[in-house]
């Protein structure tokens, strides 16, 4: 496939995303500001602008302070200018949110999948839980954009199904683009559950989280998704940020790539409730209350980090050796991709994220890049323990509103 | 910094560059097959076509086998539309080369470089060489572009000067960029080896190097080239790749970062004939002639590529072990990027292909993506030895003329 030319219409929708973006992460901001912001002509910016008001994506939200001319009109994003529906799918719980184009959450639900559960039964659930959700936010549902899909991956070349997802039992290839467009009859985007989280970042931090950085998801497993340049990276087959499988000192765990030095095995809530019983013994899992097994990783993680609150030495020492092959692990990413900033989020981070912030900054700043050049800054996620479905919700948003070169050099746009 | 939008006289210059590089790669071409190839109209290709015959970058080279109708003239790109002359700086030799738009090689010289040399002294041997190898070419001195320079990391932020490179005794912060501009009158680029080796196959290699791939350099260290979707990958700092801080298999040895898991100290040929001296014996390294000690690694490199090629296992062992580490650090990175290519070259690589193909092949292809989605390809160079210094010559013919993102949006422009 040869680079891509571009033409005028492509521009057109491509300055719109350029000015829209700008308006959002700056404003309110007059169009005199939006110029030399943008790079665009003053010229330019007006046309664009008239096209975001008359679609009810900006608002003229007030003044700027008179500096004695003219007083300036300012421009602000507007919220209800569109909504998308966000799904997280997990093995044991799918959380749906309905997010407006600020990225607030209007409305959320979680829903218990039982276990072994069949692909047709959960996407017939959830998206009829969904258009109840969105029904009961009372939007415009002509503003509704879309449905985005977090799923954990690896997901096949084309985006559209999920391949054999670890803890999915008796999941194959499941195409649930497909599924998700017949049950929803909208347009429905889908990525990995890691990715979505770091567009959702990308999406709702604005300046915060601008040019490029390493998100490091910890939900069941762990995963990463990668923004390079405001640009999220998808991989030649959709499943860049495959983070478990980084190498790490090699320990008594085995893959189920069948490595035997996988982060991946060593992370995750199931992993270090294992950890803490294997090498402080039964007995300090009993004191703390750990139920151990598969079944109870969920309630034990609860327990687990309330101990980590309190100082408990054994629950301390558990995270924090997790922390530390996360830190290994992120010191090589951060190497490879020269980028000034991790973020760290997923919901298995809530009470965790101070000592893996202190070990990943341990590890990544040690390097001679960040040591002579520049430091690599470690931030606790903007969106919090709802990352993975708000950045669900953020992929059909950023998909519809984000400038990218992919804007410029579509074929047959 | 916000996103930057675009106007029609960017697009003009992109869509030059996006025409001749498809000219480039899949030339000779017909305009007619020029406009659904890169989505521009015909009227549009036919336009550009007129300013790059004009230029001198492509010229009419026959006509296509007629189908009937009107015979299609077929354009090629011209090898002498445009030159460089590329810098590679090792701490012990510089190696020049002066090339054609092709990438093809004119000259080439190697200039030893005394140990502790100072930069001042380096940069005008270097200069003065290189302006007598351009001469003795005798090509149109107007139409070579500018001089590349490939030096090993860490580069500062701005990319304009070399910080402290390892083995570059007493160099501290050195502004190569500024000093081979005043020392050579030309337009000077600058990037990291393995950025620049990664630069030279995309530009070279045509469609074998299109889309994204990961370099590997092996020279008297380690280091990677990034590119994704046909864009280089420089990082926040311009330092993407430093391929030696990846996490390995905890050894012996402390990397000059600190570090006690990094790929670094295990690789390149110092490391791997220390390790054979090591593991093996005196005796073995005195069977097979080595010297031993920094002075002479590059002799003793000569002398372990010879008996790995007959097989000795002594010189087999050392290499696999070194293979195998770069193996481990490279599925992280495969699993991270998601690329479907690794490269490997630098002028280390020579006799030892074979052997690190094979173990990076046989780690990057058991994760879970390449073994269920798509199998990663391992493959060498399609430059060869003198990557290092035809990627420098080429920083300067790919800033000019490959379409990328940022001729779109490059303010001031």
């Amino acid at each position: 496939m040869a680079t891509q030319g571009t033409n005028l219409p492509r521009v057109g929708g491509y300055n719109q995303a350029v000015v829209l973006d700008a308006i959002r992460t700056a404003g309110p901001v007059s169009r005199v500001e939006l110029a030399p912001l943008t790079g665009l002509t003053s010229q330019t910016v007006s046309n664009v602008v008239r096209r975001l008001l008359a679609a009810g994506l900006v608002s003229e939200s007030g003044y700027a302070p008179s500096n004695g001319g003219k007083r300036r009109t300012l421009l602000s994003p507007r919220a209800d200018g569109a909504y998308a529906v966000g799904v997280q799918l997990d093995p044991d719980a799918a959380v749906i949110v309905v997010v407006d184009l600020s990225g607030e959450v209007l409305a959320s639900r979680r829903i218990r999948l039982a276990d072994g559960c069949d692909p047709a039964d959960v996407v017939s659930r959830v998206a009829g839980a969904a258009a109840r959700l969105t029904t009961r936010t009372g939007v415009d549902p002509a503003r509704v954009l879309g449905t985005g899909i977090a799923t954990p991956g690896p997901i096949d070349g084309s985006g559209g199904a999920v391949v054999a997802p670890p803890n999915f039992a008796g999941w194959g290839r499941v195409p649930l683009l497909e599924m998700f467009g017949a049950a929803t009859g909208m347009p429905v985007a889908m990525d990995n559950d890691a990715t979505a989280a770091a567009i959702g970042e990308r999406w709702i931090g604005g300046r915060a989280r601008a040019g490029s950085f390493l998100f490091i998801y910890l939900g069941t497993g762990v995963g990463a998704g990668i923004v390079l340049n405001n640009t999220v990276l998808h991989g030649d087959s959709g499943n860049a940020g495959e983070f478990g499988h980084m190498a790490v000192q090699p320990g008594r765990l085995t893959c189920h790539c069948g490595g035997t030095n996988c982060l991946g095995p060593y992370v995750g809530p199931g992993a270090v409730i294992a950890d803490l019983l294997e090498r402080h013994g039964r007995a300090a899992g009993d004191r703390i209350g750990l139920t151990g097994g598969p079944e109870s990783v969920h309630q034990d993680w609860k327990v687990l980090r309330r101990y980590v609150r309190r100082g408990d030495p054994a629950a301390v020492d558990a995270v924090r050796r997790a922390a530390r092959l996360v830190g290994q692990a992120a010191r090589g990413a951060v190497a490879l991709l020269d980028v000034s900033r991790v973020v760290l989020g997923g919901e298995a981070v809530r009470g965790v994220e101070q000592i893996m912030c202190e070990e990943i900054d341990a590890a990544v700043n040690t390097t001679t890049v960040p040591r002579v050049i520049r430091k690599v800054d470690i931030e606790k996620s903007v969106i919090g323990e709802a990352v993975g479905a708000v950045g669900a919700a953020s992929l059909i948003l950023h998909g519809n509103y984000a400038p990218g070169w992919q804007m410029l050099t579509r074929p047959g746009t």
